[in-house]
C-alpha cells in the first residue's frame, strides 16, 4: 500500500537506492498530450546530484527510459512507465550498517515494521525514490500548462539565512536556488563551513503555482491544502508545511488575516494573499504559496550514539558523499509534488458540475 | 469525492450547517469492539459550542443517534452510522449573504467551483462538518486504547501568548484548553478584549499521541507524517502543520537534530524527540507530536471589502455569535483527526508481514 | 471497508435489517442536477415488498428522507444523505436463529468472519441493504438522462419458464416484470405453486441501457464489463453475470461472434450486438445488455439440515413471509447497479482526453 | 485510472503489445515472503504462446526481470517491480490497420474514447497485458500457500465439446488443459479443423481454489463473488462469469439449491457445493468454483465487414499467427486473477476483528 498518490492522475513509484533500477508508473494521464522523454529528463536533471560543489558528487545514472503510454509523441491514456537503471552502485560501504540504526534515518522503524529490510543506502526509504516523483511531475506540469498554470520553487531560508529580495530569474543561477543573490552567497558559505565541520543544515523551501484556475480542491478531506499537506510531508526530510502566511498568521487578527475581495478584469481577486491561494480548501485563482520545513541532512560524519538490532549500544559515523544540505535538490521534488496535486485536482474538477 | 478519509478504518461525513441533519458513516471498524453512544457523546460534548463564555453560545443540538454497526454493545464489522439533527436553525440572517462573498470564507470558491451552493451558515464548508470527525474519532480512540495508545491536545499559543509551563491536568480546567494556567488566564483576557473589539484571534494547537507502537505509517505517500499533514490541513482554519520541532528544526544542525538511539527496558528509545515520534514516516514508539497553525476566525463584525456574484463591490459586516477564537474547539477536532490516522494505520499494519 | 462503490460517483450504504434505520451517502454527484426526494421515492417504491401477491407482504417503511446535498431543488456537489427508519420490526421471531446457521444464508460466514453478529433478519447481509442502492441509483439515472441514456430491466426467465416475446410496455404491467404477458402468467402460476409447496424459485434478470455514449469504461481492471461484474455479483442471491450473448457465445465461431461494423447517420454501428454493447471493456454505443442468474430464495419453510455455533446438528425450518422468488424485486436493484456503474464511468470519462 | 487492482495487495500493469516493454508493479506484498524470479517465471511460462501446435507460435520474449521489493530472496514490503522487454516485434503488418476497426476488438472504442491510440497489435488492449497479471498472480499464490490455499484451472468446454470426466493430473498433460483426456483429444481436433477453416472457437474455463479459509470477502460491494466478477470480466475475451452452479442454479428450487451444513473434524462443512464456496459473499471453507465464458478469438483470417476512421465501409481480413482458441492460455490468467482476489482478501481479513 501507499506507493501510489493521486485519484485520477496517479503515480506509483518503485525501487530501492541500491537495487537494479527505479521507476514510476503514471496512470490517468489524459490522451492527446504531446510528451517526449527529453521534457521529463530536463526536470530529472534539475534534481540530479553532482550539479555543483554544494551537492553530493555521486553519479546516479538518472537517464530515463520511456516504456509505455506514449505513441508517436502523444499520450494515449494508457499508463506511462518510466525507468532508470542504477549504475555503479557500490553497496559494500553499507555493509557495516546492516545491523545498526543510523539516527535520523528510517533504519530502525523499517526494521521494526518489516523485520526484513534492504539496508543498502536506505533502500526504499532513500530520497532516491523521489526520482519517480520528479519524472511524473514533469508530466503533471504539462497538463497544468494546458490551462496556463505553472509551478516553481526556491530556497527561502537555509542554515538560518533568510532571503531578503526576490528575483525569480536568480533562482536557477546559484547552486542553492535562492532568488536573492546575496543571501545565496551567504548560504553557499554556510554550507561549505558546515561541510568542513562534518555537519549539515536545514532550511525552508517555498513552492508556488501561478495561473491556477479557481475551483481546484475537493472538500472535505481532499482540500487543496490537505493534499498539499500530504504531498509535502511525504517528501523525505520534510517536517512541516504551511500555506500562505501559515504559522505566521497565528499572531494576526481576523480583520488583518482576511484577504479582501475586489473585482479586476471581470474576475474576482484578493487585495492580499495571506491565505496562499486557497479558501475553504479550494483554489481562489491567486498564487498558491507553500512553505516546507526541511530538516538538516541526517547523514553526518560525526560520532553518534545508537544501538544495533541486538539493542547493544554502538557509536557510528556515517561517512560518504552526502549533501550537507538537501535544500537545493528538494526544490524540484517539492515543485513536482505541487504539480502532481494540482494536475490531479484539475482533472477531478471536470466532474464537479453536471 | 473526498468526503471520505482512511483506507481500512474509513469515515464519510455528510451534512450542511443549516440542513436538516449531519452525520458520519464509519466503515472498517473491526468487529468485537465494545461501543456505546455515550462514549461518542462524551467527545462530541467536548467539541460543542456554548461551553463557556469564550466560545459561541449557540445550541447546536449535538445529540448523537447510533443507527447501525453495533449490536448488543459491540461492533459487528458493519458500517457505523451516526447522525444528529440540526435544531433551532435560523437561516434568515444568512439571506443577505446569499450573493455576496465573505472574506476568508469558502463562499467565493464554492460558488466558482459548483455554480450552485447552500450559502446558509457556510453550508458544507462550515466547521459544523467536524461533528462527524469527532464522533468517528471517538471510535478510533477506542481502537487505539486496545494497544494502550492515547491522544490528547491543547492550546500551545493563542493571540501571541505562548504557554510556558505544562501540566496536562490543567488542560480541561480552563476554557482555552491550555496546560499552563497563567497563560490560560492571559489568553482568556485576550479573547475578551478582541471580542469587545469585534475581531478574532488565531493560535497554535498541539496534539500528541502516547503509547503508539513502532511501525505505524506506510511508505511512500502514506507516511505517518503525510497522513497527519492531510488530516490536519483538512480541518477548517488550519494553515500549517508540523511534526516535532517542525519549522524550528530548520535552524539546527544535523548533529543536533538527530535523535540519538539507546536501549531501555528491552526496547529502542531516543534521547530526544526532535522528530516528533516518526522516522522515515513510520512511528518510532516515541510520542507523536503535532503542531497546527489555526488562523483567526474569519467571521468578524467589522466592515470588510468584498464583491458579490455580479462582481460589484460591497461592504459587509459578518454579525452573529461567532467564536472570537476557534482554538479551544479545534482541540478535540485535531485529536480526532490524529486518532483516525493512527487507528487506520494500526489496522493497515497488520498486513505488513507475512 | 467495502460498503462503498464507485470512484467519482460513489455510494456508501449502511444499516441492518432490524436496526433502527438504513441509509446511503452519495458522494461525487455533480452540482447543478435538479433532484427531488419524490424522484428517489419513485424508484424505492418499485423495489418495495408487498407490491403484489407474489412478493412478501411486509411493510418495510421505505419512506426516504433527504438530509443533505440538495439546496433549493438542486444538487450542490456535497454528499447526499438518504435515510429510512425501520418501522414495526419484530425481531422476536429471529431469536431461535441466534445460534444456528440457515443454509444458503450468510449466517455461518459472518459468524466465522466477525465472531459477533446481528442475527436479526440477516442483519447487514439482508437484501434490505439494497434500499440504499436503489436510492442512489435513482440519482445515477438522472445523471444518465442528461446524455440521453436510460436503464431498464425485466425477468427473462423464472422457474424454468423463459420469455418468448418482448414488449417493453408489458414489463411493469405484471407482478413478475416479464415483457412477455403469456410467460408472465405462467411464471405467476409457478410461483403460487412453489409457495404452496413451501419452496422457492430462481431465474434470470436482464438489464439494459440504451443511449449510452461510446467511450465509457476504463481499461484495464475497470472495464465496463468488469465493473458490471462486480456490481451485479454484489447483489444478494446473484450467482452469475454475462454480457450480450455471454455463456451462449462459447458455442459460436469467431466469424459469427464478431459484430460487423457499418456507418449510419454519421456514426459507427454494429449489425448485431453479440457483445452486449462493449468492446475491449468500453461502451460501443450499442445497447448494454446484461443477464444475471438469481438463485431461488434461501428462506424456505421446509426442514433443513444444519448445525449451530457449537457444531451440533440441528434441523430448521425458516418461517416468515419471504418472497418465493426475489426476481421481480431484483429488477430495480439490478437496474440501479447498472445505472451506478454507468454514471460513474460517464464522469470518469471526462478526464480521458486533455 | 484503472490499471490497478486490489486494495492491500495491489497490482498495476503497464505496457503495450508492440511497445518497448511491459510490466507490473505489486504493492502491499507483506515482508518476509521468500520469493525468486524463477517461481514467477514458472507461471509466466505456462501463459506463454508457442507452447504447442494449438496455440500461436510467436516468441514473445517473456523473460521476467525482478527489479525491486525483494532483498536476499525475501520480500521487504516495498513495491515489487517486474518487467519484460518486447523482442522481435514487427509492427509493419499492423500498418494497414492504423485507420480501420477490427470487428470484435477494442480498436473502435479506444479510438472513440481517446482520439489517439497505439494501433499496433491492439496496443494497450492486447491480451499481452495479462503478462503482468500472471506475474503478480505468482506472488499471490505464494501468499495463499502460507495458509494452505491453492488455485488451479482447466478447460471445461471448448467448441461445444464438454469434459465428462475429471482427473486433475491430466490438465497439464494436454495442450487444451482439459482434465478429461478424451474430451481433450476432441477439442484439439476441433481446433485444428477451425484453424484450417480460418475461424476460431470459444469455451468455458473453470478455476478453483482449495484450502481457502472461511471468512474471506468484504460485504457489501467487495463480496468475494463481486471481486471475482470484476477480476474475471477484466480478462480480455471473457463475457460471463458464474460461481458454483451459477446459471444452472436458476432452474432448481430453494430446497435443492441450499447447501446443507454438517460438522466434520470440528469444522463446519456443506454436503453439496452449489454455491461454489461462498455464502453472503464470504468464503465458507468449501472449494471456490468459478466458471468463465470465453468468446472465440476475434482475429480471424476471413473477410469481415467494417468501417474506417472516416466511416467509410471496408472489408478486412485479419492475418497473422493468432490462437484459434485462447482457452488454454486463458487458464493461467484466470488462475492468477483468482489468486490475486483471494490474497488481497486474506490480508484485508486481518483487520476484521479487534
Amino acid at each position: 500500500m501507499a506507493s501510489s498518490f493521486g485519484r485520477i492522475f496517479k503515480l506509483t513509484t518503485w525501487g530501492e537506492s541500491h537495487g537494479p533500477a527505479l521507476g514510476v508508473v503514471v496512470e490517468g494521464c489524459p490522451a492527446g498530450l504531446p510528451l517526449t522523454v527529453e521534457e521529463i529528463q530536463f526536470q530529472l536533471d534539475r534534481r540530479r546530484v553532482g550539479q555543483s560543489r554544494v551537492t553530493s558528487p555521486r553519479n546516479e545514472g538518472d537517464r530515463a527510459e520511456l516504456l509505455s503510454g506514449v505513441f508517436e509523441g502523444m499520450t494515449t491514456g494508457a499508463p506511462i512507465s518510466l525507468i532508470t537503471y542504477n549504475k555503479d552502485v557500490d553497496s559494500s560501504k553499507y555493509e557495516p550498517l546492516r545491523d545498526v540504526f543510523r539516527p535520523g534515518h528510517a533504519d530502525y522503524t523499517y526494521w521494526k515494521k518489516y523485520g526484513h529490510r534492504d539496508h543498502r543506502g536506505g533502500g526504499r526509504s532513500s530520497a532516491r525514490e523521489t526520482w519517480g516523483r520528479v519524472a511524473a511531475g514533469a508530466i503533471a506540469r504539462k497538463i497544468l500548462a494546458t490551462v496556463g498554470a505553472e509551478v516553481y520553487g526556491f530556497t527561502r531560508e537555509l542554515g538560518g539565512i533568510a532571503m531578503e529580495t526576490f528575483d525569480r530569474a536568480e533562482i536557477e543561477r546559484n547552486p542553492v536556488r535562492c532568488p536573492d543573490p546575496n543571501a545565496a552567497a551567504l548560504m553557499v558559505e554556510a554550507i561549505e563551513r558546515v561541510k568542513a565541520d562534518s555537519d549539515s543544515l536545514g532550511g525552508v523551501v517555498e513552492v508556488r503555482a501561478t495561473g491556477v484556475p479557481p475551483g481546484l480542491g475537493e472538500p472535505t478531506f481532499d482540500k487543496l491544502d490537505a493534499l498539499i499537506g500530504q504531498a509535502m510531508l511525504s517528501i523525505p526530510a520534510v517536517k512541516g508545511v504551511e500555506l500562505g502566511e501559515g504559522f505566521g498568521v497565528v499572531r494576526s487578527r481576523g480583520s488583518e488575516a482576511n484577504d479582501a475581495f475586489y473585482a479586476e478584469d471581470a474576475r474576482v481577486r484578493t487585495r492580499t494573499n495571506t491565505a496562499g491561494g486557497t479558501l475553504g480548501g479550494i483554489s481562489s485563482g491567486e498564487d498558491i504559496i507553500v512553505g516546507i520545513a526541511v530538516k538538516p541532512t541526517s547523514s553526518v560524519a560525526r560520532p553518534q550514539e545508537t544501538v544495533d538490532v541486538n539493542l547493544q549500544p554502538r557509536t557510528i559515523l556515517v561517512e560518504g558523499r552526502h549533501d550537507p544540505s538537501v535544500l537545493p535538490r528538494a526544490v524540484p521534488v517539492a515543485e513536482a509534488m505541487l504539480a502532481l496535486v494540482l494536475a490531479d485536482l484539475l482533472l477531478q474538477n471536470r466532474a464537479s458540475r453536471i
